[in-house]
């Protein structure tokens, strides 16, 4: 109880912070891209004011020296700051910032304007820490947050924005090393197979909507579903596991399971539930499933792998995913097929805890404009799966994180 | 000289194994899809065979009691191997699983594909290892390609396979707890921005050729320039940095760069160079830029920038980038829009260190259309441009790689 009181509060300051950060870094760069677009407009209908660029550097010159020896490294200030986190980032870095990129662009500078933005809102961001009183993880966590706020908002483009604010302080951790020969030989095999005339299957979501708050609702509640069927899948396939090893002889522990899902297949009288089920997810796309196929797909696959039987957990988890989000197109204020997508993609994002691939295959096979929707479905069920994972290696398992919970698991 | 050797005999040797791997695992997927095919379109018109589905677990079970030990924790072996190398995976696993498949489909148990085809390449990868004489860290690298080349041929998503081989070995070591808070301060604050009114400049790629080898050998080349380019801006900025410092009173740096800059736009007579030059960059994407353009940008950037003006860089590294890929179109046989939207995100994933921010802006500004030449681009951009950075803050330091040289740094 004391547990589930400290989650709620966790997780409620958390939406007042991101709501803080993401109101205060958009309405930032807004005010700054506008100013940019005058200032700029007004520097080209009068040319002459070019030769009063050095004096504009005096302004800043002195106002820097004078007001903001403590900002001056700007971004670095901010890295740094993520990397060992000391001083708030004193609040003045905005309206500097700001003010001195705006006199840089009046009078002919060439620049930019992502740093301007980073600054104003990871700055911005800062200035929550104290108030909320929050660790030095929960700081490191809202700063990065705030740079990608920042980055996302001048460039309008949220997921570049988000990996950025993430990447951009990643150096020396992410394995880089195997980025080339992975990108490489991935390229390079999926074009080898198709000279080898091997074509895939072609999934598409006709309709994505204008994004709303009541669409984004939805996904969430969809990407909870989505999770809690990937903890489905991987519990269901461990007890088949753990009963399967009660028979000592194991070549019979897979003729046992083949006798399951024979009667199983009787009973139901239908065989659209076995094999790699590539009809019954395309069927997905377009007419809403029926709620349970979802279940008996778990169910089949569960006995077919924990059994013994070979193949992947993928596409199993792609039809389980497809059909749930099909079935929930009947409650959801979401078009059948775009459910279809997120749930093909987020099932298996929590069942595999790999939502970065998971986003980036939903944006290969049913293309960018669903991103949005795809994304918070993947992200949402990777969360609530926790730490269930299809790859349960010792060393491969996942974090038993539930969301934000920064202290529930330690 | 010793060392120029030993750096291509890793890039050769990396090259070989590349083909290798890409080949077989392609391969072994094609082969995998088109027998999977004909499996299932049997059962299919074979109802009568899911009867037998006892029979097939008792063969597969056999097979993998008298033959398979060795090999049965199928996926869960390979991860255990990146984490910890040690014995070679059997080749065995590789017809094993492959059989073990096909019998599961062919009787109708419901299983999937990619652990089949995950299986198959990394195990396939990994009998390199010995006779190429791999490092444990060489090893580890190649199980990752192996594993993306199996996903990326099998489901026909190179860009999510590249991901995913690096992700799913990420547990623990990629920071998920800043991804949703990210994530949604991401998208909050673009959203918010677009609330006030404030709209993004659109660019448009207007046609992507099919993929080639020549394309390919083509965007390796201009990625290759990219990074030279965001390495010139890096060492032009430090160096007008270095010299700002001499002049001893900081406001007077801005003064003496905005002389600088006035004395050069004179020169030049135009405007072009100055500000955003948002019109330049647009320009790039349908008509070839002059080769000399993004010289003179990173020049008039740098003083700008090094002299104490304010504002970001990456809006300038977007315009070097898209005048000198929109240049290219002169000598490369690509067209002129993608090679300008190549450039635009690949100079800046060279000097921000953020390939994968970088990639997925691409995708979302121009559309998934142009990814895998964008990929390439970024990618080879990153590792050209090596330790330099625009964020040098202490801890953000970039490791001082180039391309695959893994004894040249130690």
């Amino acid at each position: 109880m004391q547990n589930l009181n400290t989650y709620f509060f966790t997780l409620f300051k958390w939406i007042v912070l991101l709501l803080l950060t993401g109101i205060a870094a958009g309405t930032l760069s807004a005010l700054f891209l506008e100013s940019l677009n005058w200032v700029t407009d007004y520097r080209e209908a009068h040319k002459w004011l070019i030769y009063l660029l050095p004096l504009g550097g005096l302004i800043i010159g002195l106002a820097y020296h004078y007001k903001g020896v403590s900002v001056v490294r700007g971004n670095n200030l901010v890295f740094d700051t993520v990397h060992n986190p000391k001083d708030v980032i004193p609040f003045r870095m905005v309206p500097l910032v700001l003010a001195g990129t705006l006199v840089t662009h009046l009078f002919g500078g060439s620049a930019g304007r992502e740093g301007t933005a980073l600054q104003m809102s990871a700055a911005a961001a800062d200035q929550l820490h104290k108030p909320f009183k929050l660790t030095s993880e929960e700081r490191t966590i809202l700063l990065k947050a705030g740079l990608s706020a920042g980055f996302a908002s001048v460039f309008g483009t949220p997921l570049a924005g988000a990996i950025f604010g993430i990447e951009v302080l990643l150096i020396n951790k992410f394995p880089y090393k195997a980025v080339v020969p992975a990108v490489i030989a991935a390229y390079l095999a999926a074009y080898v197979t198709g000279l080898w005339g091997v074509g895939h299957t072609h999934y598409h979501i006709d309709v994505v909507p204008k994004v709303s708050f009541m669409g984004l609702g939805s996904s969430t509640l969809a990407g909870v579903l989505f999770g809690i069927a990937a903890i489905l899948f991987v519990r269901t396939t461990e007890q088949v596991s753990g009963l399967a090893k009660k028979i000592k002889y194991p070549p019979l522990r897979p003729v046992v399971g083949g006798i399951l899902i024979l009667v199983l297949v009787l009973l139901l009288d239908t065989h659209k539930y076995i094999g790699l089920g590539i009809p019954v997810i395309l069927d997905a796309f377009t007419v809403p499933a029926a709620p349970q196929d979802f279940m008996i797909k778990i169910l089949l696959t569960a006995i077919t792998l924990g059994m013994g039987f070979k193949g992947g957990e993928v596409t199993p988890l792609f039809f389980i995913g497809a059909v749930l989000g099909s079935a929930l197109a009947a409650v959801l204020p979401l078009p059948v097929g775009l459910l279809a997508g997120m749930g093909f993609v987020a099932v298996f994002a929590g069942a595999a805890k790999t939502p970065l691939a998971c986003m980036v295959m939903g944006a290969e096979l049913f293309g960018i404009s669903g991103c949005l929707y795809i994304t918070v479905a993947c992200i949402v069920a990777y969360f609530i799966s926790g730490k269930h994972s299809i790859y349960n290696a010792p060393e491969n398992k996942a974090p038993g994180h539930f969301l934000f919970n920064f202290k529930l698991n330690k």
